[in-house]
C-alpha cells in the first residue's frame, strides 16, 4: 500500500553505453535532482559523461552511497553481463541497485545472491508495489495539479517537474508525484501506473498522492491520453483517482496523429479539456484547467511566439512551453486561482 | 494473445457446499449451457443439487467429460483439503481442472504434480492470458453489442446471455463473449478483464471479440461502469476495445448509491447513454443504444409495467426485464436498425 521508494543518495551506473541519447534516465536525474546524485559508475573512457564524479563502488560505498541507480536504457531491456560485476560488488557492500529493465533484477542469480547476503534491495521500477487497494473515491485533504497529454510521450513528465520547481520557487509546499518510470527514478519514489493490474488503477492513483495538509500541492505526472485508442483507460484511472483541482494539458506543436495509432487524429486542447473536466468531476466536481504546456521543439523560432500567444488568448490560459519560458505563467496563474 | 478456453463436457463439482446461493457459478453454467454439462460430482447427500446425473470420476472420464469445473465460492477463495483427493484423482486421470479461487490451482503440490503427470491443464479463470497485445484500435470485421451497466452487479452478464439466447432464437450468428469468471465458466472462454494489466486493458478487449464474418454478432460482458468511481477504467477499456456497434444499458429499478461506495449516487440512465457514445466513438463513431435492461426484482408487482413503459416512452428504446420477458424488444429493435 505504499509507492516504490528509493534511497539516496544514488551512484548513476551508465556501464559502457557512450550514446547520450541512451542515457535519458540518468541525465534526468542530474537535470532535476542533481543535489541525490554524488557521482557516476563509467566501465570505460568512452562511456558518457553526465558531469559528476566518477566513483567505484568502494569510494561510492565511503561516500554515503544509498543506490546503484541504472540510468541508461539497454538494447532488449536484458542486463548486459559485463556490468554484472560490478553490480554484483555493489549489492554485495549493501547498496539498492534500482533499474527499470524488462528483465528482473531478482531473476540475475548473482545479483540476487549478494542482495540477500547484505539485506540490499533490487528495486525493479516497473513492477508495482504488492497490495494496492481498490479506489475508494474519498476526497483526500491537500490540492492536486496532474498534467493530461493529447498524446503520449509530448512533454507531461517533463512539465510537471518544472510546475514542481516554478511553484517551490513562488514559495508552495509542493511534491512530484510519479506515474512512469522515468519520473519514478527521478523522484525517488512512485507507482508505474501502465502496469497495475486494473481493477486496482484508481486505487493505486489514491496511494501516489495520499491526504496531506490542506495548503500542500502534488503535481502528479500524467500518463498516456484520455483519447487514446490503447491508453486512455491509464488516463482514466489516473484523473479518478488523482482527484485533481487543477490540470495543464500538455500538447506538442504541429503533431497531428497519435504516435504509432497514426489513424487515429490528435485531438484538440478543448476536446482534452471538456473531457478531462466531465471525467475527472466524478471525484473532484471543483476540477479546472490551469494552463497549457506546449512542446514547440517542431515549429521555426519566429512562429513560436503567435503561436503560444494565440493559443493562450483562445483558451483565456496561460500557454508557455516549459523548455524555453518555464512554467511561471502556469504558476501565476494557478496562485490566483485558488487564493485562499 | 487467445482467450482463456475450457474443454467439454464438464463434469460441475460441488464439493460439500449444501448452500444454494454459494453454488451460482454452477447453477449458471446449467441455466445457461445444459447441452455441456454431463454430470455433477457431491462429496455428500447435503450437497446442493443441481439436478444432472452424480458422477464419479471413473464414470465422468468414462462418459468422456474434458473439464471438472468447481461450481461453487469457497470461504476466503482457497481449496477445502477436503476437496483434493477427487480433484488429484481427476487430474491423473487427464482431466483439466477449472476455478476461480483465489488460491492458484498450480499453487496445490497434489494437484500440480497429478496435473503434470497425465497433461491435464491446472485452468485460473483469474489468471489472463500471457502476451496479450496494446490495443491497435484497427475496425473489425463482423458486429458487437456490448452491456454496459449504471453499476456493478445488477445483470450485464445475465442480460448478455439472455440476448445471445434470443438473437439466437431471431436467427441471428451470436457468440456471447465473456469478460468476467463466472461468464468464463458459462461460455467455456473468455479474458477476466478486471484482471489485466492496465496497459493491455484495450488490447484484451480486442482479443475477446476477434474479426468474424459481416453478419455475424458477439454479446460482449460488460465490466463496472463507465461512473464507477474504482472500476470506469476497466469500463473504459473494455468500450474502447470492444468497439460496440450497439450497447445495452443495464439499471436496477430503486438502485441510487454506487453499491459498495454509498458516496457516490448512481447516474442516470441519460448520462451513461452519452458518456458510453462519448467514449466509444473514439474506435466506432456508429456506436448507439439499442435498449435498456432493468432488474425489477426490487419493485412491487405492480410497478414493475409502469416503470418500464414509462423508460420505454422517455429514451424511445425498448426496455425489458430479461428475467421476466426475455430481450426479444431489444432484439427486434436491433434487427430493425442494423437492417442491411
Amino acid at each position: 500500500m505504499h509507492p516504490i521508494s528509493l534511497q539516496s543518495p544514488y551512484l548513476i551506473f551508465l556501464g559502457d553505453e557512450s550514446r547520450r541519447k541512451f542515457v535519458k534516465t540518468g541525465a534526468g536525474l542530474v537535470d532535476w535532482r542533481r543535489q541525490l546524485c554524488a557521482g557516476q559508475f563509467r566501465l570505460s573512457a568512452d562511456t558518457a559523461d553526465l558531469g559528476l564524479p566518477d566513483m567505484t563502488i568502494e569510494e561510492a560505498v565511503a561516500a554515503g552511497v544509498k543506490s546503484v541507480v541504472i540510468g541508461t536504457a539497454t538494447v532488449g531491456g536484458a542486463l548486459p553481463a559485463s556490468w554484472q560485476p560490478a553490480l554484483a560488488a555493489a549489492a554485495e557492500a549493501g547498496l539498492d541497485i534500482v533499474a527499470g529493465l524488462h528483465t528482473r533484477l531478482a531473476d540475475n542469480r548473482a545479483l540476487s545472491t549478494a542482495a540477500a547476503g547484505s539485506g540490499a534491495r533490487l528495486v525493479d521500477i516497473r513492477v508495482p508495489p504488492p497490495e494496492l487497494p481498490v479506489g475508494n473515491g474519498r476526497k483526500r485533504t491537500g490540492m492536486r495539479l496532474l498534467t493530461v497529454g493529447t498524446d503520449c510521450a509530448l512533454g507531461k513528465k517533463y512539465t510537471a517537474l518544472q510546475l514542481e520547481r516554478d511553484m517551490r520557487s513562488a514559495g508552495l509546499d509542493v511534491d512530484f508525484r510519479a506515474s512512469g518510470q522515468t519520473g519514478i527514478m527521478i523522484a525517488g519514489r512512485g507507482i508505474p501506473l501502465d502496469a497495475v493490474v486494473s481493477d486496482f488503477l484508481s486505487g493505486a492513483a489514491e496511494v501516489l498522492s495520499p491526504g496531506n495538509s490542506p495548503g500542500h500541492w502534488d503535481v502528479v505526472e500524467g500518463q498516456g491520453g484520455i483519447f487514446h485508442p490503447a491508453y486512455a483507460p491509464v488516463s482514466h484511472g489516473l484523473l479518478l483517482g488523482s482527484q485533481p483541482d487543477a490540470f495543464v494539458v500538455c500538447h506538442e506543436a504541429g503533431r497531428e496523429q497519435i504516435s504509432g495509432w497514426e489513424h487515429y487524429p490528435v485531438p484538440s486542447i478543448e476536446e482534452v479539456i471538456a473531457r478531462t473536466v466531465a471525467v475527472g468531476s466524478l471525484t473532484n466536481p471543483k476540477i479546472r484547467c490551469v494552463g497549457i504546456s506546449i512542446n514547440s521543439s517542431t515549429l521555426p523560432a519566429d512562429e513560436r511566439g503567435a503561436y503560444l500567444a494565440d493559443l493562450a488568448r483562445r483558451y483565456g490560459l496561460p500557454c508557455v512551453d516549459p523548455l524555453v519560458e518555464g512554467t511561471s505563467a502556469i504558476v501565476d496563474h494557478l496562485v490566483q486561482q485558488f487564493r485562499p
